[in-house]
């Protein structure tokens, strides 16, 4: 109490895992797009979503904020909230922090998670033969985003399939839940690889090939997308698949594990994950396309923040 | 290798210290009076003092960057030359990091130690009847300061001493060197308190009166300073009681302890520390004067960043 550090025990059985994550308002958020709350939740949920992709189970973080002095204390409490209303739905606490002057409004958090050895998840375990898994639907976030920045686009979806959109961007759903379903094939001895999909589906699938020194196959056809996008004129298949793929920051898992484990996994899912593609030996890392839609490609990695 | 987050395995014995401080430039630092190793060196060694404020010693760090574009390369790696010099000296690793573009230099950094429970240093453990122990001297960053941002300061001063001030300043060293004294008391069960005076040696001393419920007198005529203050004709008594009470970032420790353990303390470190004051029932923190230099007065609490 008074102290400036937060104390932890971590159970012995337990590693700690820790991930760091820095926010500034016009590169990552903006007024325009995003309430300060789903600032706020958007901040924690990317941050539990790391954990997600260790295998790891929440502890708390640290959020470190600079902020101009012209921010109003109303934008700073509505931040917290958000904060915590995510730590709320998912585990954890907020451990300390820090608040500083900035000419910009800066939001740095860093996660402390907790993971058994046994149960970690590691991008790079993927092995030929094992099928990929992708949880949930991926390009809703893209989309909502596009609803947020042109609110002309997709005229023709019900408000309720509109607000479904915006809500998978501002207030994303990492996917902590997935990893009990994970523990009855680690515990027999079933390797699973994977990932989270923040930086879209293609790169994760990149980066875990990359990490296993595999190749992939991903199909075309079985990207998994919101129905939505099949249902309005203002978005085009090659439109649709390139949000799926490219868009990022769906926060779902991508999973490598064999298809007998894989088709026993989406059924406990209820079927909320769908098997999309295989891993293979070698290094590509193709899209099979089909003959309607598109030819074969090469997947690519997140164009990533390049400073220099 | 290539995920993300990093996994760490704490001893079962030791508890896990969390603290998390963010630097903007033109705030915490600037280009003309601080060079980026510097920068590095100081971040870090502000971080590993808030470990040696609680007994804890360093298992690593993470660095948030967010960088203007314009910054050169050599900027950013003589930033983190800087973190692993100090890292190297007092223990402790990068366990990883974001890079993400911001209008202004902003440096997060989020710290990790490990206490065992009966070695932790509490602000709330003081109790009347223990003396005030202060390692090493006070105002010393502060001149350093003064001297890169006033050339003309101090001009009657060595250049050796010159330099050894701003190196204070630049250079500060977290006494985590300090803590292994500690433990034949705490082994004895003999209570130690403190903190470190990252904010300066009266804020150390009032927060912890105020988080042990207790008050205290410090002795004017003994708190320590860098000798050279008394050798120039630049800084009048005041000004220099001033420093040593306010200017801050000495990153020294602020103990309190029975007197008899006191005095072997000090002994213990060579003198590098110096019992300046006593804790008192009550809860008025008093600068007790002498007749030559000054009167008796409250001792007060640093002026922290009030956002609002």
């Amino acid at each position: 109490m008074g102290d400036d550090a937060a104390i932890i025990t971590v159970p012995p059985e337990q590693e700690l895992v820790v991930s760091t994550d820095m926010l500034v308002d016009g590169v990552h958020f903006s007024d325009r797009t995003t309430s300060a709350e789903d600032v706020g939740w958007r901040a924690a949920a990317a941050n539990l979503s790391d954990l997600a992709a260790m295998g790891a189970t929440p502890i708390g973080l640290t959020i470190g904020l600079g902020l101009p002095p012209t921010l109003g204390v109303d934008w700073v409490e509505a931040l917290y909230t958000g904060f915590s209303q995510c730590l709320q739905h998912y585990g954890g606490v907020i451990l300390g922090g820090d608040v500083c002057r900035s000419s910009v409004v800066t939001v740095s958090v860093t996660v402390l998670g907790q993971v058994r050895p046994d149960q970690k998840l590691w991008r790079s375990g993927a092995r030929p033969g094992q099928v990929i898994v992708a949880t949930g639907v991926h390009g809703a976030s893209r989309a909502g985003l596009e609803l947020l920045q042109q609110p002309q686009w997709g005229q023709d979806l019900s408000p309720l399939v509109r607000q479904a959109l915006i809500q998978a961007h501002c207030r994303p759903q990492p996917r902590l839940d997935v990893l009990p379903y994970l523990r009855p094939f680690q515990a027999q001895g079933i390797s699973v690889a994977g990932m989270d999909s923040s930086d879209g589906l293609a790169d994760a699938v990149v980066q875990i090939c990359e990490a296993s020194g595999v190749g992939a196959q991903v199909w075309c056809d079985r990207i998994p997308m919101p129905p939505s996008f099949q249902e309005t004129q203002s978005l085009n298949p090659e439109q649709a698949l390139d949000w799926a793929l490219y868009g990022g920051e769906d926060f779902e898992l991508i999973l490598c594990l064999p298809a007998d484990g894989a088709t026993t996994l989406v059924e406990r899912l209820g079927n909320d994950a769908t098997i999309c593609g295989e891993v293979v030996a070698g290094s590509e890392v193709l899209l099979i396309g089909t003959s309607q839609s598109s030819a074969t490609t090469s997947l690519r990695r997140a164009q990533g923040y390049q400073h220099f």
